[in-house]
This record gives structure tokens, C-alpha cells and sequence, in this order.
């Protein structure tokens, strides 16, 4: 992207608008992206952007709209008076519509749902009923649905009759005449195709699609997987209901991705910018998991305590116990964040549960093992003979190896089982890993560590 | 999706290619999507895949072909004679060409090229001159050009007469003689206009495009952010040389992001599916990292080694070093993983670095102060009356109390601030994170525990 350009496209608005240059403004926004006069809004008080807003042409005022934040669409639908409303939301697709009612509070649904057309107003109910990240809540109802007996001539007309309402027009859908999807027919072909050749010859029959009620996480893979343009969502009866495209679908994939970077995280998720969050939204999406790991360190030092005795008579081996829980844990979480990618992106199941297990120990015996001698060599070297340390002898060093390869095999089992657990009894494999996996890797690190050393130092 | 019906494609193409009804397994085979035709492959020996990629038709068995592991791609090119790996080249896009090509041994490439057309040889040895993760190294050269004097009807005769073999038909692209680019027209605007209007009335002239050089990752922001369907590449005179389609966008998206995960959790990216790495790739990707996590937690243990004595006086102080520990790396990764996303998504950049700052100060004040309250609390409560320690007393719950607020507001800070002057001075701000973080966290936190222990407890 040509950074600089961009840059100069806010400035250069901010300026005109400064110097209510507003026919040189209206002139430099009509030919820009909705994305890019967005960017532009993003820097303007509340009252200049309705400033702004109220010069842009009326189409590409309802596309900026869709892409402005919450705050800004609610302070706007509230400056306006109904008829303003009307013109904004009857420009808008139904999809994008209810996108913005499920944000507002009751009083302007209310408002909005009153201006709307009976059709829109219809069509947004609808998909309002579907639950939160299902394929019926990101899809759209305005389609092209083409007959079987049509011919591809036909299907042109139909396309250029109704096309400009429609999200897309690359993929039609043909239906029976009880509204059953029976093909998809792609502008390609239409364009391709003899035009008195039938719907019927050239459509695709053998089509996916997927049902209302499907996960959304499951949608974006299969977007990744098949490099569909859109997808077609249908009733339990197999009746065509609406669409996902592919724009939508990289929402949704961008917004899951952010999720489970939180979640792995320990960061409750929210869909608002970094730097436009208020330090409270901050603060509050972070303290109940600080608190919640906080307190689940309380274990550890439970055991501490119990074995102090034993660390007043060796106290080198405190020493070594932040590097022991810190290799477990960081062992733990590259096989938990392994399995939980691989749980996300389908790639992993329940069923898989002994493969992961068997692959994970061979791996972190592997680890085990060589991060055990490298302890050990490091102890010797290192505690012993560099910084001379009397109390540090071959057993303590044996000791600290031999947990360490303890800690690392535990510690990718549990890291890798947690996660698996989670998915079978219909967890978030994300939220339910870090806490309780750093928990018991530090508890089981400690345990081992004192067993090792009442067995070998025998204190 | 439909998971049985899926499972049962694959079951069903064993049990066919098993009793070798061939026939058969080719009539099942012919209806369905590439990528689910891999889904079958993947579970067959190299010797069975090669059976079955016979039966396939040669345009499906190219597309299949595309979707498949490095690994089976090299074993059919070996097992082909040269006119049936020609067959299966010559049906391919240049730019997955030369894809594959990028992963083959010397030997496979050099087979390769000789048997593909020139223009197919010239214009992958173009594509392969472009960086990795740079705009040219995933675009796509076959794409339908246009001219200003074209008429709407000229333009569909012209798609017809190439279409079929571009990849993509929907967005169509205008220069002029000398190659530069100077407008899109897409097929919607094509088919809803006049046959008799000119090419130059209707193309959008506003047009976004990326040099060659762009980074993938900033390719992939403007997918998300303009909803394109394909976005053209220029050259430094801003000549067409190519055009990225958004499936390819997705797999670049689902490839960094993926990658990004590996970062964060401290292994080395890899791209082939967990399930599918051998043992020994999976402990090679892991183990550099835990060996110098573990190396770098040395100065951890040398910090406790030199405050031995003061241990030694109050045993008790040890048991809350893992609890601070943690709770230090958790806060420092909430910060760090915030603002690394907040880089990749080009939210947060360098110039934002004291607005992050002043932010994340704000944020760790509230959650160190409400922690810190929490874990005097928490002491007193369950250390001192619960379980009746009485080595335990108010002094050292504040302590542990003020060394757990200043270990949080310096995790927070050097997690936010890491990232950003990592971008600055060019490292990956995902990679330089966890291990430099966590070591700093760590050795703040124990000095600051050191000092305020000897501060109020006298040790």
C-alpha cells in the first residue's frame, strides 16, 4: 500500500474541511474507497464527521456508514431525522442492516426498524433470530436465484434486471419450486456459454453448502479449503435461505483470529482497536485472569512452604526453581498452542487423542533429554565451576536434570491433553488452556523436584 | 459442513479403489471439489494415490494435483513419463506453478521446466525472481486486460474469446500503450451497462494497487479492509505485471497468522499440519527455543543465589516467588501479545509508541493496585490464619503486596514497549518478544522483591 498517499488523503480532507473548502472535499472523497474516507472520519470529532458525512454523495455516505464504528453509527442515526435515516438504511443490504441493529440500544432499533421497507424490515427479523457466530448470522438474503429452465440468455436479463441490489452476482443459485438449491451457476459460465444453452446443462450440481445452524469457525475453513467466492446457507429442509461471501467470511476469519490470540493470551476478547479501548475496557478484560493465575499460584506455594525445611538445608535448590517451572511452562504452552491451532483449523479431533499423546512424548522425551544434560552440563560449568559454589555437587546438578526432563514430559502431556479434554466436553479448548495447564505443570514441576531431591540428596 | 457425508466420500473411494471397482470410484470422483479429492489422497499410500490419480479426468487431476502435499507432488512428478507430467502442466496457472516449483529438489525442477510451454517458462522464471513474502512472489500474470477504447460488447467478446484461461474474469483491468494501469472495470459493471458504452466511461479510475515488493502481510490488511475480490500489482513505473486474487490472500492470511501463533508460543514456523510432522521436525522446531529460554532463566537462579542469606533468615519468601513470577509473565504477555496483534494489524505503529505507553502505565497501575490489595489479602488470610504461619506477618504480605504491584506495572510496560522497538529497528516484533520479556520480567521482579524485603523486613 503506498503509505504516504494514504496519509495525504486524511490531511488533505482534514484540511479542506478546516478551511470549508466543502466542494474541493466533496470532489476528492466521491472517487475514494469507503474503507479510506472512513480512516478520514476516524480522525473527526463527532459534529464534524456528520459535517463530512452530509457531503458525500448518498450511495457512498450508506457504504462509509457500514464501515464506521459503533459510537459513530449511533451518534449519527441520532442527528438524523427520520427521513435522513430512511435514505441511509435503504441503500444498506439487509446483512449489513442487521449488523448494525444487533450494536444499537432498543430505543434506535426502534427508530431504525420504523423507517426501514416492509421487505427489509422482514428479511432483518429473520436473520436477527439466528444465535451469535452461526452461518445464518453473517449471511445475506439478497442473491441471485435462477430456474432450471431458464436458459443462459434468460439468466443475463434476470442478472441485469436485479443485479445492482444484489451482493453478488459471480455466483447464481438455482432453486426448485420449493425453493430447494439444486446448482450454482457462476457468471463465468454464464458469460462462457452459448447463450441459448439451458441453466440446466452447464449448472453445478454436486454443490456445498452449509446449514443455518453451522459454526461460523467452520465456515472460514471451508472458504480457506475450497476458494469459494460465496457459499450458500440452507434450512434443515434443504431450502436456500441466503449466502455468505467471501468478504464476510474474512471478517469473521480476522475476528477469530484476534479472539484466540487473546484467549491463549489470557485476555477476555473484545472487538474494539487497541489504542481506541479505554484503560477501564483495558483493565477489565485483563484483571479476572491476572487474579484467577494469581490465585492458582497459590498451590506452588503451598508445596514451597511444605518443603521449606528442606530448602534451609540446600538453599541452592531454590535457585533453580524458576528456571524449572519457566522451561515446563514454556514446554507446556508450545504443545498446547500446537494442538489448540490444530483443534482450530480442523486439524486435529478428539479422535486423534492417542496419535497427539504418543507424538508428544516422543517429542518431549527428546526435548527431555537434551535440555536435561544441557542442565546439568550448565550447573557443573556454570553454578560449580565458574562461580564456585560449594553446595553445588554432581547430585544437585542430577537432581535439576532429572527434573527437568520430568517437568518437560509432563509438561507437553498436559499441554497437549488439556486442550483435547476441553474440545470433548464442549469447552473452549482456547480459554480453558493456560490457567489450568500452568497450574498443574508448576505443581507436578515442584512435586518431582522435592521427590528428587529427598531421593538423591536424601534432606 | 456436512462432516458425515464427508467422511463418508473418503470411505466410500477406499472401499471403491479396495474392490477396485474403478469405473465406478471415476464417476463418484468426477462431481466433486479438488480439495475434497485430496482429503482421499491423504489417506492413500504414494503407490494407491498414483491409481487413483489416474482415474481422475486431466483438468480435475490437475486441479487435485494443485491441492496436494510437497511430498506426494515429488513422487507423481517422479513416476510421470514427460508427456504426463507435461499434461499435467499445461493445464496449471503460472503462479501455482510456480509454486511448486519453489518446493521441489534441483533435479524436479529442471525436468519440469523443460517440458512446459516458453510462456509458461518465462513467466514462472519471472515469478520466481520476486522475494518470498512480497507481492509478486503470490500474484497471478493471467488476468483480462482491456483497452480505453473498448466498448462494453468488445470487452465481453474478449473475455469469452481468453476467459477460460484467466483466473479470474471479475475484476478486468485497463492500460494503456505503454502497459500502464489506469482503470478496473469488474464484470458486474460489464454485465449492468450498455453493450455500445465505452470501457473508459464505466472503469473506476480511482484504482488501489500494491508494488511488487509489498509485504504479503500488508496485502492481506487490504483484503480485509477494501472487501476486494483481486487487487493488481504494479512495477516501480507503474506498469501491470500481475494481480493477487483473494483466495490466495486467504492462504497467505491463515499462513501468517498460523505463523504468528508459533512466535508467540516460541516454536519455529513450520507449514505442514501438525499431525503430518515427524517427530524429529516437531522436537527441531521446539528445542532451540527452550534451550535458550532456559539459558536465559540463569540469571534468574544467579539472582536468588545472591540473596541466599536473606532466604535463609525468612524461608517463607521463597514460597511467593513462583506466585510473582507468574503473575509477572502473565501480565507482561497480555501487553506484549496486544500490541505484537496490534502491530500485524497495522493498528499500532512506532509513532503510537508513548500513547501505548501512557496506556499500558494507566492499565497496570489499576491492575497492580487492585493485585496487589488482592494478594495482601490473600496472604494475611490463607498464609497467616488459614494455615497458621507465623513467620508470616503483615510486613511481609506488604512485601510481596508492593513487589507484585511493581513487578505488574514494569511487566506491562517493558511487554508494550519491547514489541514497538523491535519493529523499529527491523526484528520481527512476534519473535524478539517472549523469550527477551520474560527474562527481563523475571529479574525485575526478583530484584525488586530483594529490595523491598530488605526495605521493610530488615533482611
Amino acid at each position: 500500500m503506498d503509505e504516504n498517499k494514504e496519509i495525504s488523503l486524511v490531511e488533505q480532507a482534514l484540511e479542506l474541511l478546516n478551511e470549508k473548502k466543502f466542494a474541493a472535499l466533496r470532489t476528492l472523497l466521491e472517487d475514494q474507497n469507503p474503507a479510506d474516507i472512513n480512516d478520514i472520519i476516524d480522525e473527526l470529532s463527532d459534529e464534524a464527521s456528520v459535517l463530512l458525512y452530509r457531503i458525500l454523495p448518498k450511495e457512498l455516505a450508506s457504504e462509509v456508514f457500514v464501515e464506521m464504528d459503533t459510537d459513530k453509527q449511533e451518534f449519527l442515526i441520532n442527528f438524523f431525522s427520520d427521513s435522513q435515516l430512511k435514505d441511509v438504511f435503504d441503500e444498506l443490504y439487509y446483512d449489513d442492516t442487521a449488523d448494525i441493529i444487533e450494536e444499537m440500544p432498543a430505543n434506535v432499533v426502534k427508530r431504525i426498524l420504523k423507517v426501514v421497507s416492509p421487505d427489509m424490515r422482514k428479511a432483518v427479523n429473520e436473520l436477527l433470530k439466528y444465535p451469535e457466530d452461526s452461518a445464518g448470522s453473517i449471511m445475506t438474503t439478497e442473491f441471485v436465484r435462477l430456474k432450471k429452465s431458464f436458459t443462459v440468455a434468460d439468466s443475463l436479463d434476470l442478472i441485469r434486471s436485479v443485479g445492482v441490489n444484489k451482493e453478488t452476482i459471480y455466483t447464481c443459485y438455482v432453486t426448485d419450486e420449493k425453493n430447494h438449491l439444486i446448482g450454482i451457476v457462476t457468471a463465468k459460465d454464464l458469460l462462457l456459454s452459448e447463450l441459448t444453452e439451458s441453466v440446466s446443462e452447464i449448472m453445478e450440481e454436486n454443490v456445498i453448502s452449509v446449514n443455518t445452524l453451522e459454526d461460523t469457525e467452520e465456515i472460514v475453513l471451508m472458504f480457506g479449503k475450497y476458494d469459494f467466492l460465496a457459499l450458500p446457507v440452507v434450512d434443515k429442509e434443504n431450502r436456500l435461505v441466503g449466502i455468505i461471501t467471501v468478504d464476510d467470511a474474512i471478517d469473521v476469519m480476522q475476528e477469530e483470529t484476534e479472539e484466540d490470540f487473546s484467549k491463549i493470551s489470557a485476555i477476555t476478547p473484545s472487538d474494539t482497536e487497541y489504542l481506541k479501548t479505554s484503560v477501564l475496557k483495558l483493565w477489565a478484560s485483563r484483571i479476572p485472569w491476572l487474579m484467577i493465575l494469581m490465585i492458582s499460584a497459590t498451590f506452588t506455594g503451598m508445596i514451597i512452604s511444605k518443603f521449606e525445611s528442606a530448602l534451609a538445608v540446600l538453599p541452592i535448590l531454590t535457585a533453580f526453581i524458576p528456571m524449572l517451572m519457566g522451561t515446563g511452562g514454556n514446554a507446556g504452552s508450545q504443545a498446547s498452542v500446537t494442538v489448540i491451532r490444530g483443534i482450530s483449523l480442523g486439524q486435529v479431533e478428539f479422535r486423534d487423542f492417542f496419535k497427539v499423546l504418543w507424538k508428544e512424548c516422543r517429542v518431549s522425551v527428546l526435548c527431555g533429554v537434551v535440555l536435561g544434560i544441557a542442565a546439568i552440563g550448565k550447573v557443573m560449568l556454570v553454578d560449580n565451576l565458574l562461580m564456585g559454589n560449594p553446595e553445588v555437587t554432581i547430585f544437585v546438578a542430577l537432581v535439576v536434570g532429572l527434573t527437568l526432563f520430568a517437568t518437560i514430559v509432563s509438561a507437553k502431556i498436559i499441554g497437549c491433553a488439556l486442550p483435547l479434554l476441553a474440545k470433548k466436553t464442549g469447552l473452549d479448548p482456547a480459554v480453558m488452556a493456560s490457567p489450568l495447564i500452568t497450574t498443574l505443570i508448576d505443581t507436578v514441576s515442584l512435586l518431582v523436584y522435592f521427590y528428587f531431591a529427598s531421593l538423591i540428596l536424601n534432606i
